[in-house]
C-alpha cells in the first residue's frame, strides 16, 4: 500500500497550487478562486499562452509559467479536466490584447472545456487558436477513427516553442502554426513497470505480473492494449524506440530533439541508463540528438515508468527551444 | 515487488554517468576510469571544488557540476563511498593551482576516503580543505561522541555557497570557510513512509506498518531511533519542523533558506502540500523563508518521505546563493 503526503484530499489542488506560488513569490502568482496560476510580472503586448489539465502530472503546468513559456496554467482535480468556466478566467488572464493560444492535450474533457472557453472569450473580443497535442504513438488507429492520439510528454515542447514565438512577438496566427508543426511532428512512446497511486487511495490504478511490462500506457493510468515480457534497460530502450522510428521516418544526418521522461518514482540512475541507450541507439543510425531533457516533466503520480518522445528538429526549432526560458521546472 | 530499469548492475554506475554526460554535452564531461564527472569547460584561476560519495542520491552529486557550483563530482557504487583513489584523480581534476575544497557528507567511508586523497594530492603539491557535512538532526548525540551528524540535503546549500565564493574568487581559506560556515547553520530532518530499494533488489530496504512513520530516516534507509504514528501532510511538516525550529533557535524577524525535499518517489503534489505548510507554520512564529527550493535534490533512490533543511540566511549567504549558477539539475 501507499500512504499520501496530503492533508483533506477534497484540498488536495488548492494546497498544492499554493505551495507551488509561495514557493516561487518572483515568479509565480495564485489565483486560488478559478484554480490558475499566472507569471507574477504579466507580459505586455505579445499573444497569450494558456494550457492546463488534469493535475498528477506535475510539473506539468504550472511549473512551466514564466517568461519563454506559459502565461497561464489552470488546474483541474486529479486526472479531471478544469472547468470551463476555469479555463475562461484563466484564458482571460492569459491575453493581453494579441490574443491567447490555448494549448491542450488531447483528452475528450480538455478539448471540450477549452473550446468553450474559447467561444465565450470570443464574445470579450479575445482572439483564442486551440493548438491540441497528441503525441501518444500506442492511440494511433489505423483509419484515424475515435478520439485519436493522447497528449503527453511533447506538451512541454509545444509550450516551449510557443512560449519562445510568443515572446519573440509573433502573431496569434504565426505562434499557433508553430505550435502545430511541433505537435504533429513530436511523438511519444510510455511503458510502466507498475501503476501510479491516487492521493489518499492505497492501491495503484492497475497491477502487473512479475513479469509484465505495460507498453504504450497513458499517463492517465490507461491500460496498454500490449503486455510484454520485462526485459533489461536496454530492451525497454528498443521496445519505445521501435514504433517511434517507423513512424518518424528518422535517417542518417537527421537531428532531433529528446525527452526521456519519468513517470513519477523512476529514479534518476535509471532514466540516465535509458538515455545512454538512446544515445547509443540513435547514434548507431546516424541520428543525433542535437537537444534532450531527461527527468519528470509529464508524470503520472508515483507510476513507475519512462518515456521517450522524439521530435525532428530544423534550424527553427531548435532556435525556439534554445531561446532563454524562466520558470519553476525549465529555466535556461 | 519493484524492478529496476537497470542494464547488469554491475554497470549501472558507470552507465548512469555516461547517460548523464551524454544528456549534458555542453556542461559535462565524463571520466570513466575514475568514474568522476567535470566541467566540459574547465574554470581557470579559481579554488576548485570537489564532491562525491555513494550513488543513489541523483540528482547529487554530478548534477550539481557546472558554472557557479562543483568543478568535479566522483561516484561510488550505490550508497558506498568512491575509493581513495578515485577521490585523487578528482581532488587533481578539480585543480586549477589554487587548490581544492572537498565537500564531503559525514559517512565514515567518504571521510576516510576524501581524507586519504586530501594528503597524497598534497605530495603533488594541492592544497586542499574539507568540508564536512553533518546537518542531519536525527543524528545529534547529547555529548557529540561517535560518528557524529550525517550528512544530507545541506550538501546542496553548501556546494551552492562554496561554489559562488570560488567563482567570484576567493581564497581556498574563505571558500571553506564559507562552506563550514554554512555546515554549521544548517539543519535537516527527514521522514519516510517507504523505504527505497536498490536497483536489482525486489524488496525495500525495510518495511513499516501501515499506521507508522520512520522519522530520522538516513538517506541510506538507515532505520530511524523513532517510529511515529501515521498523521497528515500538516502533521508531518510539524514533526520535522519542532526539532529544527528548537535547534536552530529562530525568533521573529529571521530569515531562511528552506529545501522541502523529495526522498525519490515522493510527488510534487505531495511536496508543494508540505512547502504550504512549512511557510504558513513559519510565517505563524514569523520567520521569514526567503529562499527555497522544492523537489527531489538529494534522494534516497525511490524513498517515499521528505526531508526539511532550514539554515538562517544573512547578506552574505543569500548574495552567494543568488549567484548565477548553470549546472544540470540547479540553474538560476
Amino acid at each position: 500500500m501507499r500512504r499520501s503526503i496530503i492533508n483533506d484530499p477534497d484540498e488536495l489542488i488548492p494546497q498544492a497550487l499554493e505551495g507551488l506560488a509561495l514557493s516561487h513569490p518572483t515568479l509565480l502568482e495564485l489565483h486560488a478562486e478559478h484554480r490558475f496560476l499566472t507569471r507574477k510580472e504579466p507580459a505586455r503586448n505579445k499573444v497569450g499562452l494558456v494550457s492546463g489539465g488534469g493535475s498528477g502530472h506535475e510539473p506539468l503546468h504550472a511549473g512551466f509559467v514564466g517568461t519563454g513559456m506559459l502565461d497561464v496554467a489552470v488546474a483541474g482535480a486529479v486526472f479531471a479536466s478544469p472547468t470551463a468556466l476555469q479555463v475562461l478566467e484563466a484564458t482571460r488572464a492569459a491575453d493581453s490584447g494579441r490574443g491567447v493560444v490555448q494549448i491542450v492535450k488531447n483528452y475528450t474533457g480538455d478539448v471540450l472545456n477549452f473550446r468553450i472557453a474559447g467561444e465565450i472569450s470570443g464574445d470579450d473580443a479575445i482572439e483564442t487558436e486551440i493548438v491540441l497535442v497528441d503525441d501518444d504513438l500506442a492511440t494511433e488507429t489505423e483509419d484515424g477513427g475515435g478520439p485519436g492520439r493522447r497528449g503527453t510528454a511533447a506538451t512541454v515542447i509545444v509550450e516551449k516553442v510557443c512560449g519562445a514565438a510568443a515572446e519573440e512577438g509573433a502573431t496569434l496566427a504565426e505562434v499557433a502554426e508553430i505550435g502545430r508543426r511541433a505537435a504533429a511532428s513530436a511523438r511519444t512512446m510510455s511503458l510502466a513497470l507498475s501503476a501510479g497511486t491516487h492521493p489518499g487511495d492505497e492501491e495503484p490504478q492497475f497491477t502487473l505480473g512479475d513479469d509484465e511490462v505495460e507498453l504504450g500506457v497513458g499517463i492517465h493510468g490507461e491500460r496498454a492494449a500490449q503486455r510484454v515480457p520485462f526485459t533489461d534497460a536496454d530492451g525497454l530502450t528498443d521496445l519505445l524506440l521501435g514504433p517511434l522510428l517507423a513512424e518518424l521516418e528518422l535517417g542518417h544526418g537527421d537531428m532531433v530533439l529528446a525527452i526521456v521522461n519519468g513517470l513519477g518514482s523512476t529514479y534518476p540512475l535509471e532514466l540516465n541508463v535509458v538515455a545512454r541507450a538512446l544515445h547509443h541507439r540513435l547514434g548507431e543510425a546516424g541520428i543525433e540528438i542535437s537537444r534532450s531533457l531527461v527527468g519528470p516533466y509529464v508524470t503520472s503520480l508515483d507510476m513507475h515508468g519512462v518515456s521517450i518522445t522524439l521530435m525532428p528538429l530544423d534550424d527553427e526549432m531548435r532556435r525556439l527551444w534554445d531561446a532563454p526560458v524562466r520558470t519553476p521546472a525549465l529555466t535556461w
